[in-house]
């Protein structure tokens, strides 16, 4: 902030403010048509699956539930929830035939997909509609998947959401959207829908949450129930009022929570529309990368892959788990890994630019000190013969060789079995036993087709 | 040792080791004939002294001290020691200039050295001869400077050094010559002569003072007096018994104590005579150098500059203490040092093998974390709107940035004002500041003439 915005005039920047959140409100509050089409259609489907819910169980009933149900989506998102319930008396394999004859039923059009339960996806008027079982229990507490938590979250939020806090909500989750912080999926780690409800409902409205924010000492800590009696280990702790042992920010990665923090201040202190706006970079052209990598003066290094068929949940973890274990595999050989980053779409790959490409043909090994003398006789008779070694001598107590070094260049090392000696996700592991391919230097060139976006976001790295 | 060995017959082993011990012996006790050479002209220059001495101050004497006063020298050692005592209550002054005069007196052809006090050195007959001027105290702990210690050593050891003993002193005193540890100057950092028979008379022989040295481990701490009353960090601890405040051992190195440890641990195994030779080895060819640096694959740089005038027990601290310095400077700036030395004689070289020798041209900077709200702003805004930074980007719950790096290669470091930030030692400054050259790959050839011998021992290291 600088000090004129310091020192101006508090009214004429509320103005600014709430002038911007005008614009963004035109935007995303969805209009009365918007609403009454998505309220005639929902209300039909979820007719038409209590029909044939309580024709195979007359105990059962029908909700609807998300942003939907709660008043909270942003016009234009499509999604209709409608969750079956069944009495907890049913067995598992009963509920999951019931839910897809009822998704059928609702959605002769439909098919199945797969989360924890099997459920019936299907398009009504351009509207993406989810008809998915679950349990009807008494407490949050008492779940058996994760979904039967979902009717709780919708009936906590409908009692306290009035429609000035909906739209609170519609900007929070633009504003997560355009700073790229929105989504629980693991993907993107960031705040997921029903937190982002949490955390408006708590600090009473956008702007208050913002103002909020600004402040956050990591570890936070909500507790709109006051009931929570866990402790973690994340940034930010909001715990589920319908669950006391559950963090719902869980998922939120410490990079979202400051991003959040930072673009909260930026915002505040200059607001503009900008900030709710997704960005969509350019692909990076080839001519830009060269120009980045003889900037920057790194040797770049990418191992790419057919990405496995995994589901994004599945396969960002074993990404990351892989670059973790890539990474960590270069620098212990010596090839200092500057930033790394992995990617995926049809391939995937895990691209790291080295600060150090090349090492030199020996490597110091360090003995045990003289005085353990077992040790130190077998270590001094193991290299005082080896024409290959130099030494052993002695630094301080110990004795030291310096030895041929296994790798002298990090792609020799990433074309090498020893790959397989990292940690590697299981399903990037089997990926990679298939086939791989090592590119070096200019022949990260390649990636530019599939990846040019996210080199674009990793050569040109924003908050 | 080998199984073999350790089944093998112990009594020819023991014959083996006294065979060894025999020859050595033959070379390195006086004869009959040197002995009497010797003791004539040290009887003769003490009286000489002693008479200048008590026409000066009628309560001055004289002592012969060192290893020719106490039976321990070796064969060709042409030392002869004579302190001239005076009473306590001499002022410094007065003691300096009586002890030039006696010095004169003795030593005709004598200059004046300097050490704690002025003193007179001259050549007798082959000899080379100190006069010394020290104060006559009653005990070692009353000491003024570290030469009045000295008569109470000599008296200490003559009442226990028998002529088995004094023999042992020999062999154990060329065995750490044979393998560099002899000498407690500050080049050496090794055993003097004052502690070899201190530990030759502690552990009853030279056999049996390697006997113990192999089970040593350090911190070892021997006590003959047992009056000590301090802690030492040192490896190996002999408290002084003429003094309990002083380890007699403390300049001796880690790297030397190791070294007597294993060379200790070999002889037993194999006894043998060429323990006991020290060993010069030939200069480094060019050729030879090439060899070593091809097959290393390490980048050698040097920073080279003329040797300032000073005693080496001043150069080595100095030399040392700019070689740790100028090494973090290389490390800290992503040259790894592989192993560096320092060498002088008319030039000083610091002399470091580099596993990486060039940097890419951005260097990852990390900022502070975005809920440290004032400091955050701060770097945030310094690097958002550099064009030469990348970022600031966040990483985990920091700002990163990602800017010019100072130096990409090493010799343009220790080419730059910024080699006078690391820590150097004082007269190093001055000489750098006066002019230095830094040779780099190849360009090391240039120290082959003056250092032919150190390089050979820095590419060929052995225990």
């Amino acid at each position: 902030m600088s000090d004129e915005q310091a020192d101006g005039d508090e009214t004429g920047e509320r103005d600014d403010l709430e002038a911007v959140l005008a614009t963004v409100r035109e935007r995303v509050d969805p209009d009365a048509d918007e609403r009454e089409r998505l309220r005639e259609v929902a209300e039909r489907l979820a007719e038409r699956a209590e029909a044939a819910a309580t024709d195979l169980c007359p105990d059962a009933d029908v909700l609807q539930v998300g942003s939907t149900a709660r008043n909270t989506w942003i016009s234009g998102d499509r999604d209709i929830d409608i969750f079956v319930r069944f009495p907890p008396e049913l067995d598992r394999e009963t509920l999951e035939q019931y839910g897809l004859e009822v998704g059928h039923a609702t959605l002769p059009e439909g098919h199945e997909e797969y989360a924890e339960h099997p459920y019936v996806k299907g398009t009504v008027e351009g509207f993406d509609v989810d008809v998915v079982p679950c349990f009807r229990l008494e407490s949050a507490t008492e779940i058996r998947s994760a979904v039967d938590r979902t009717p709780f979250h919708t009936q906590y939020l409908e009692e306290r959401l009035d429609d000035d806090l909906a739209g609170d909500v519609r900007l929070a989750k633009q504003f997560l959207k355009g700073i790229g912080a929105y989504g629980s999926d693991l993907r993107t780690r960031g705040f997921s829908g029903y937190l982002t409800e949490l955390l408006v409902c708590e600090y009473g409205g956008f702007r208050d949450l913002l103002e909020a924010a600004v402040d956050w000492h990591p570890q936070v800590e909500l507790d709109p129930e006051v009931h929570g009696r866990e402790t973690f280990d994340d940034p930010l702790v909001v715990i589920d009022p319908t669950d006391p042992e559950r963090n719902v920010a869980a998922v939120c990665s410490p990079d979202n929570v400051a991003r959040f923090q930072h673009y909260a201040r930026e915002f505040l202190a200059e607001p503009a529309v900008e900030y709710f706006k997704s960005v969509d970079p350019d692909p990076l052209s080839e001519s830009e990368l060269r120009d980045h990598l003889e900037r920057r003066g790194t040797t770049p290094v990418a191992v790419r892959f057919d990405a496995p068929d995994l589901v994004e949940d599945q396969l960002y973890p074993q990404l990351r788990k892989s670059l973790a274990g890539i990474t960590q595999g270069l620098d212990d050989r010596g090839f200092d890994v500057f930033r790394a980053t992995t990617f995926a779409d049809d391939t995937a790959v895990v691209f790291a630019e080295l600060a150090v490409a090349e090492r030199p043909a020996v490597e110091r090994h360090e003995g045990p000190p003289v005085h353990v003398q077992g040790h130190a006789e077998g270590f001094y008779e193991a290299y005082a013969d080896d024409p290959d070694a130099y030494g052993p001598f002695i630094a301080d107590d110990r004795y030291v060789t310096e030895r041929e070094r296994e790798f002298t260049a990090a792609r020799d090392f990433l074309e090498s079995d020893r790959l397989f000696d990292v940690g590697l996700g299981a399903h990037i592991e089997t990926a990679l036993e298939d086939d791989y391919e090592v590119l070096v230097d200019d022949g990260v060139a390649a990636l530019l087709e599939e990846f040019g976006r996210e080199l674009r976001e990793y050569f040109e790295p924003r908050p």
